[in-house]
């Protein structure tokens, strides 16, 4: 479909996505109608379907954005001259005080939701596929470059930061009460430990 | 309430957790009503009722069989005269081929579950804490008997490890085809470098 106004399209866009997500953060994917969304949007039905087809293009318009901001991180830690302190704004977006607990809500929506629902679970797979790529040829990258000696395999620990982002992002939702501080200052220190950066 | 018959209610008991694990983990926490859980489970409305009064509290039992088998593993870990065994024994049942996937979509079920239910979220964060004052007894317990050398904090150890193995199980029902030789060695080998158990 083409859209006589980038502009105003691309503010619709992030406009559905906003109230798309605080509804299913707040009252779950399967209780959220598209009816609820187009009202929280301020949008028509009929318009919210020329963005979206269902509730399974929203889920993964999120998973999306958040897989293109995953890469421009991996990206920008391969080419860094200090990967260090790229490590560091990772830590620093995972564990920041601006996190915002509906968005924790809503990532363990998605991941409940894709468990049960094989499309949707295809489509995530696909964009989690491609983070973790990102991810990995970073890793390989900064190890031929001389920057990083990784303490395992480059895929094994592709898959283990994978995991430890994945799990602060649990803990964050478990405990709102944590000690972020403490905790980032501990983060970067395993990090520097499982990738070799600066260290070796 | 008390049961004529100790053993007939334990196994009953076990019989609607299976029942009620079975029905969550495919078809939903919202979208399952207690009847098909009684009628997966075999059993009347009436009878079910004697043991779970509503779907919380089957959660909430789940939650404390989990945290039940978690402690006696920390448990274990700290009076264990050889902790990297206890750690490789861990990793089994973190990694283990025997791990199910059901158990793995209950599990994110749960947890979305919890992030919009503030009852079950406090009984979860209640289940959760013991589990980690039990992993903080046992990294203390093992630092004091000279066994670990821990890379961060003993509390700062705890909320990693414990966002290490949820991201684990999140990586595990995401990826199905995961290699999970690699990714247990490459678990280890982070587990005693974060422990310093066995190293320094």
């Amino acid at each position: 479909m083409r859209f006589a106004n980038p502009e105003l399209h691309e503010q619709r866009r992030r406009q559905i996505l906003v109230a798309a997500g605080g509804c299913f953060a707040e009252k779950g994917f399967h209780q959220t109608s598209m009816a609820e969304i187009a009202k929280a949007a301020g949008l028509s039905m009929g318009l919210l379907y020329r963005y979206f087809t269902n509730k399974d293009a929203l889920v993964l318009a999120f998973a999306e954005v958040s897989r293109a901001q995953s890469v421009a991180m991996f990206e920008a830690l391969a080419t860094s001259a200090q990967p260090r302190r790229e490590l560091a704004a990772m830590v620093k977006v995972l564990l920041g005080e601006v996190l915002d607990p509906a968005l924790l809500r809503l990532q363990m929506e998605v991941m409940a939701e894709a468990c049960r629902n094989d499309d949707l679970m295809t489509a995530l797979r696909r964009e989690d596929q491609l983070a973790r790529q990102a991810l990995l040829e970073s890793i390989e990258t900064l190890r031929k470059r001389g920057l990083a000696k990784p303490l395992v395999s480059a895929p094994a620990l592709t898959e283990l930061l994978n995991a430890l982002f994945e799990g602060l992002t649990v803990r964050l939702a478990m405990q709102p009460d944590l000690d972020r501080k403490r905790l980032a200052r501990a983060t970067m220190k395993t990090l520097l430990a499982l990738t070799g950066v600066g260290q070796r």
